[in-house]
């Protein structure tokens, strides 16, 4: 679109942040200012609260890499989990929906992506030496790999397999109960408790 | 979505923040904060500072009621721009559309959304007496409608109609080379432009 209006400094500068959301184009993020600014002044300021407190707040668990306020974040210092098994999934999304099934309760381990070497993530930028760090911790029994269903995650668990067994690990990984070429994101909990007790050694 | 695990509280505030953006439900305000605290913690610092920066920069123009940082906009404040014609939008995104169709050199007053009974929205929460006022400075001779041409943009057009011709004032409509049931924000300049060329009186 033309920009021929002298358009006030702070809304382009308000369109231009918005833009860098996923999934937000030009339009999108010019009709979220228009509206933040004219019906939702609170929200706009909510919004920028949260951004600053979750950028000053949040930092990743040095045991399980999610997000966490701690150093060490609830589920891992749960003495209720057990700390003989660790599922290693994607995103903290992924590790919502392996909660929701209600068939797990070791521990987690969060790699934040997924190899994709087209997009120069590779073992280094998943920081995978953490990875055999955590699951050779002498508690850790079994490493049970729930990376996604997709070409990239299971290229990912393929390589991490081969890391963890080398370090003498029983390795699994999620029965494919899952439908093939799907995100765990978005399938239903019941689908998700099979495969954990249908889990097979690689 | 089940929400078991323990989520930072930081993490949670930010994701119902998200949510108020308009078109962002739960799935996509979780990707947006989780893109943006793994990969973009610039981006997310960026956008808190500037939606703090607009909601304390921006006003409403005293004379257009588009966003300002000064009491009146750069566009009414230029002495180039012709005071005798008035166009009248529904938002900042049509001005800048008709700005863009280069055939317009007069002054503009931005209504900041339609008349819509069923949500609520009347002459009053428009400021109708505000458009009133601006039209009647004694300068503007003629008063371009040019809300879109939805059910809502006509009628509006209408009400605005019938108010400023009982002052005295010429009143056209853009000329319907604009698709009925469109928006204006997604019609190329061309038609815009000819559509202001053969503007009509209502
Ligand atoms: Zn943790
Ligand atoms: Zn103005």
């Amino acid at each position: 679109m033309d920009e021929l209006l002298p358009e006030p400094e702070p809304l382009k500068t308000l369109i231009d942040a918005l833009r860098r959301l996923p999934g937000v184009g030009v339009r999108s993020a010019r009709r979220m200012a228009y509206h933040l600014l004219q019906h939702d002044l609170s929200g706009a300021d909510q919004l920028s609260r949260a951004l600053a407190n979750a950028v000053q707040g949040l930092r990743h668990c040095a045991r399980c890499n999610g997000f966490s306020e701690e150093e060490i974040c609830a589920t891992c210092a749960n003495p209720k989990r057990d700390p003989s098994v660790l599922c290693v999934v994607e995103t903290p999304a992924d590790q919502n929906m392996i909660e929701s099934s209600h068939g797990y309760r070791g521990l987690y381990y969060v790699l934040m992506g997924r190899l994709a070497p087209l997009e120069g993530i590779g073992p280094n930028e998943l920081q995978f030496d953490r990875v055999i760090g955590r699951a050779t911790d002498g508690q850790v029994q079994e490493v049970i790999l729930a990376t996604n269903f997709t070409a990239e995650g299971e290229t990912t668990a393929h390589y991490l397999s081969e890391l963890l067994q080398s370090q003498g690990l029983k390795v699994t990984r999620l029965a494919r109960g899952v439908p093939a070429g799907s995100e765990l994101e978005y399938v239903d909990a019941g689908t998700i408790a099979w495969a954990l007790m249908e889990r097979r050694s690689t």
